[in-house]
């Protein structure tokens, strides 16, 4: 059976794969990221490749990569959290591992990750959100990852949600991912707990009695445990969920959303209030049928998954 | 050459059309929609299918209807503007005229038309924006519409622009149509002459001295000889459209934007303030080229032509 490599590169891990036809890992391995050149970063990838290529007889390797990945599939234009302008890491990939290689973002490779081998399986009209820090998106439309005129589509945690609101990461201001997203959860449960302490009283002792000490493992505790304030911030960030999966189903239409993402592992805390919330503002609702929310099933590796099968595609 | 008919069913006229392969038409007539009665809309698209078909030798018929028309492009599921509630009219239509007969939602033809014969040709991912009372649009990618999984996509004038905002005829508060479309600059220029009637005077003396009495045609003319007012209204409006287009290009990426429908015709007014808008809100803006703004090119005949052209399509 043919092997391929995944590698999903974050700001601050390298997990790297080999994964068979099935999307099943064979074997993998981590490694921190360099932080700051990227021609260390290429090493370090190259390594994990090598590393692994010389154990098992691959094919080809796919990258999935935290940025903004050109159409060509070859450059990363610019990563927020990595030091990569114009970065051709195809070519500087390829060159030190001598095997084909394709670069894709890492929420594009996650979204096709669940396309094949997840909870979107055989879906014809697919869009995976990754709710984490912040928010990113991959959309599989007729058996196709939809990429956009330069590689640049999918980046929904970017539109405006609020006029004048939150200032985002991106620089703009009111982003949805300052609203439904880990980030969005922290900024509602820091609020609480500086405006009124008392109603945040287990929050803030759970972060040691600082409001800036507060972190999505605190609020996910105290929520866990039925603290009302903790609830309460899981609830707001899942109406703005909602009313964000309303927004592109007028848009796109799809037939079924895929939530994964780090505050999806927390689901049982809010997926019924996002659920709800997308049913109450899908723009003619009484008349169409609602797409299906599910959550993504291939967890963390799904990028590494969803690279390593975009290396194997024609 | 195969010559098709088109059809453009709207609340108050019914416009259909013989076309030819080049997108050229070659006859058309007008007819008033019968109010309603569906049986009596589908008599008269008969009629002035069949008046037009005896004189010349046509293939196929195409229907654009303003409403959602399901993933089988059979079907009017609901339209705002016409008594249709889950309507068979592709079969109606079809009986009545003895042709093959496909039904399209009125914006997706328009886009069709412009992207095989007007300002989108060619494009590989290209988004259309008609901007009348309320906004439509439409989507071709690779070269075909895209319309969801059941036929619902491209409603993007019900994307949320403002939270708890404007009432929408759809029934949701704050839809991006709510601010940039006919109806917003009405608005815009009705609250003008409300609170500031000095400042609005030129568009309320148009109006005949009335607040409720402001058109679209008296901001337009009041605009076009320089009232201050008249003009603050476009560019109200103008920047939410920018805003919009914004949004939908983090999520869709497309090479171009295609606008048209009746404030379209004015965009002289207001288009540049809709492209300086767009090119501050992107997000990413200063990694990624910027899609181009266009202006349709066939004006009101577009969902004429391309409902006829989508007829030929296998």
């Amino acid at each position: 059976m043919a092997l391929t490599i995944g590698v999903d590169i974050g700001g601050t891990k390298i997990a790297a794969g080999v994964v068979d036809e099935d999307g099943r890992i064979v074997e993998n391995l981590l490694r921190p990221t360099p932080a700051q050149h990227p021609d260390k970063v290429a090493d370090a990838i190259a390594e994990a490749v090598l590393e692994l290529a010389g154990r098992h007889d691959v094919e080809a390797v796919g990258l999935g990569a935290a940025g903004f990945v050109d159409e060509t599939r070859s450059i990363v234009r610019f990563a927020p959290n990595l030091a990569w302008r114009e970065e051709p890491l195809q070519k500087k990939v390829a060159e030190r591992v001598g095997l084909p290689v394709v670069v894709e973002n890492d929420a594009n490779a996650m979204a096709w990750g669940e396309y094949r081998f997840g909870a979107g399986r055989g879906e014809s009209h697919l869009v995976c959100i990754t709710v984490g820090t912040g928010i990113g998106g991959g959309m599989v439309f007729g058996g196709a990852l939809y990429r956009g005129r330069w590689g640049m589509g999918a980046e929904m945690g970017h539109m405006q949600a609020v006029p004048e609101g939150r200032l985002c990461g991106c620089g703009n201001l009111g982003c949805w991912e300052q609203y439904a997203s880990g980030n969005a959860l922290v900024h509602e449960a820091r609020l609480i707990a500086e405006q009124d302490p008392g109603r945040g009283a287990r929050i803030l002792e759970l972060a040691g009695g600082s409001v800036a000490g507060v972190e999505g493992e605190h609020v996910t505790k105290a929520a866990r445990e039925g603290d009302e304030a903790a609830l309460a911030a899981f609830a707001s960030m899942a109406a703005w969920i909602g009313q964000g999966l309303a927004d592109l189903a007028a848009v796109l239409d799809p037939g079924c959303f895929v939530l994964g993402g780090g505050v999806s592992r927390a689901a049982d805390l809010w997926i019924d209030r996002a659920r709800d919330a997308f049913d109450r503002s899908l723009t003619g609702r009484a008349h169409r049928p609602h797409a299906e929310i599910r959550l993504a099933e291939l967890g963390p590796s799904a990028g590494l998954v969803g690279a390593a099968d975009l290396a194997r595609q024609p």
